[in-house]
């Protein structure tokens, strides 16, 4: 399969144009922790291995984790110069090693002058995108904080595939837009409930039941 | 101008679509504080005269604003299943009296399905309101409720033209996504400092300066 052929609009597209993607398409390789970008404007990215974490900061430089990108996924708002009406930045961070190939911003901006399928596509991702969006504004407005830490607990040891879980209270803080402080006592009073194990640079998850 | 011209990709249909809009354009009154849609599926919006509030529900029952729509203003999210993707619910109520016009969702889905302008339209519209979405994300996690209230206070100042704001203490908490108490309890403080002057059934900005 061609490269070009991971972005679900190709094969809708007239020959010329898919000659266009194909020959501007590029590809990167990001490692673990890089900024994969910052609200620049780089072109529509699809994530051939890895995983993306997409994130927003606060006016005080809290970020806060809108929604991640696995493999074979698109990441949109990377394109967000070919999109009319975007006056927000969100970020990307590369949360393993990953894989991106690119199609860019001018090339993306060209096909949507033109195709239906290509709008078809913007449209469906950034319908998506927003009702994930809207389902972080649920959470954050009505879930309370032990709450929202448990299932994130929960959610890295599901990722990580191992109860012991090599994160830091400050990445925790960052994906639930808060402060260290905030998750190491509430991860403290977990720890004296029998939930978790801390130490040094680990958070073993001690008894998922009752995290649930 | 004919009403169909409202909306702004109009003018780019061909004459066959140009005619499917007009034979099916459909125009609603609606009342002060009616309902204009529950999450349900009418189609697209165009607001002649009045203005709506469009808001979600948290599982508790919770309102909180997103944006509003204002004259001349579209409600895209009123034609929610002719968007794929969308996963979530808004409602919207008109704030003042309202004067709309529809196209069905019918219609809208299948205008999209062939023209280039009219996806460009839903993709623009999409966007800015993630945008206004991705504002009420950063205000609730960032700004402290009182800077909060007293920048509604002032929003409500400038709809209304005047110092005496006839609102509930129950109606500036849906907006704000709280309870009427901590409302209450916050106007009281904002009184006591000289800020506003509280009566039965109005609020009056005594001091805006103060308040910005």
């Amino acid at each position: 399969m061609q490269k070009a052929e991971n972005f679900s609009f190709y094969k809708d597209l007239k020959e010329e144009d898919r000659r266009l993607v194909r020959e501007n398409l590029r590809e990167y390789t990001f490692h673990r922790g890089a900024q994969v970008y910052n609200g620049d404007c780089t072109g529509l990215l699809y994530v051939e291995s890895g995983r993306l974490r997409v994130y927003t900061l606060s006016e005080t430089g809290r970020e806060i984790t809108l929604y991640r990108i696995a493999e074979g996924g698109v990441c949109l708002f990377s394109a967000s110069c070919a999109l009319r009406g975007i006056d927000f930045h969100v970020f990307a961070v590369a949360e393993t090693e990953v894989r991106l190939i690119l199609i860019p911003a001018e090339i993306y901006k060209k096909l949507s002058e033109k195709s239906v399928a290509v709008n078809g596509f913007t449209n469906a991702l950034m319908a998506q995108r927003f009702s994930e969006v809207m389902w972080v504004l649920d959470e954050v407005l009505n879930k309370k904080f032990d709450a929202r830490l448990a299932a994130l607990l929960l959610e890295e040891e599901a990722y990580a595939g191992t109860a012991d879980l090599k994160i830091t209270h400050e990445q925790l803080a960052a994906h639930l837009g808060t402060v260290r402080e905030a998750v190491s006592r509430m991860l403290k009073y977990f720890e004296s409930e029998g939930l978790v194990e801390l130490s040094r640079g680990t958070i073993r998850i001690a008894n998922a039941e009752e995290l649930r």
